[in-house]
């Protein structure tokens, strides 16, 4: 299979707590970072999602805020994933920008043309990828 | 009324599940498609949803997934429409992958030009549009 | 901190509804504006949302719908915001489309190229932002 999802990150769930309709799924991604996804109950059943189970979780670029500087701020996002911008490209409206995680991972987002300036966005400068649970699809390997 | 959500498609309510906050809504789009929509509960009781209510589900383009090729994995967005490529069109950094249900209907994705060369995204090519439920917003006629 | 997202919305919050997983959240823009936001009851809880509490509301330009004239839909969507298009930038494939609200806050809107058209956006006409309550993420100044 291949996926349009710029971003997909491979873990392994640590923890399900199911609601009446959504469930929160925490996903351990090695190198200690964590991501969280809500995906309804119907889905944490069919993927049979339980501790221990091997996941990858994908997220679109176009899904991820990107954040610099000092926090004065506490995000209700679940998501914020801090590295190192890695290669930034422009077109005439929105931008990629790639952060890479301490660990190796990678994170695309696009933004606009106008973060990337008033941010300061170029490779080396630190940022945090800030992305919402429920922006986040989960995938397990079919039996 | 305009908007300027790509993909606006026709339905019914088939069924109804509500939660402490969110409601769980599926909607027939005809020809055996089905689609899941997570909306507030406040908004099923404003728009009266209940089976047989007509609806249209509104999904802007960027918040759609392409998926090609054998799939080696389940998913938990609810919503995977398997077609064909109809029409691409790339710009500097996105493009627009436009993909024709069997029953007619069109679904439009934006994806990262990156995508559309890692998948071989082209006219005539099978693929599939992945829709989280909680990205559909639904919309009923006015009384 | 600075962020990506190009909205940035000023508030307080008015009201919280909790669930088992998530919280509704009411926040009060002023100018008579109100927008709602669906965050996890983890984010709730460390952010201590509460009525009263002062709060900033970040939405990413790629999740707001843009709607024009008479609207026959009722929408699930529970925030739609109208005012005036103040500014239209067009790209290849996309366009940013600014629209500001009656007490002088402003929403920027990525949409199609073709939407653009088709909705006949330019500066001065009347336009509705619509915003789902799941796409809304929620900040608080770190005490």
């Amino acid at each position: 299979m291949k996926i349009s999802a710029r971003n997909v990150l491979r873990g392994t769930v640590s923890a399900v707590k199911a609601g009446a309709v959504n469930a929160e799924v925490h996903v351990d991604l090695g190198a200690g970072d964590q991501l969280t996804a809500i995906v309804t109950l119907a889905s944490c059943t069919d993927l049979e999602l339980a501790p221990g189970q091997p996941v990858v979780a994908l997220v679109k670029a176009p899904w991820v805020i990107v954040m610099t500087g000092d926090s004065e701020l506490k995000l209700s996002a679940r998501n914020q994933l801090a590295g190192t911008v890695s290669a930034v490209e422009t077109g005439a409206v929105n931008a990629e920008v790639v952060i890479t995680l301490p660990g190796g991972a990678q994170i695309a987002a696009i933004v606009t043309k106008e973060a990337v300036k008033e941010l300061g966005l170029a490779p080396g400068v630190a940022a945090t990828a800030v992305i919402k649970a429920s922006h986040v699809v989960l995938g397990v390997p079919k039996a």
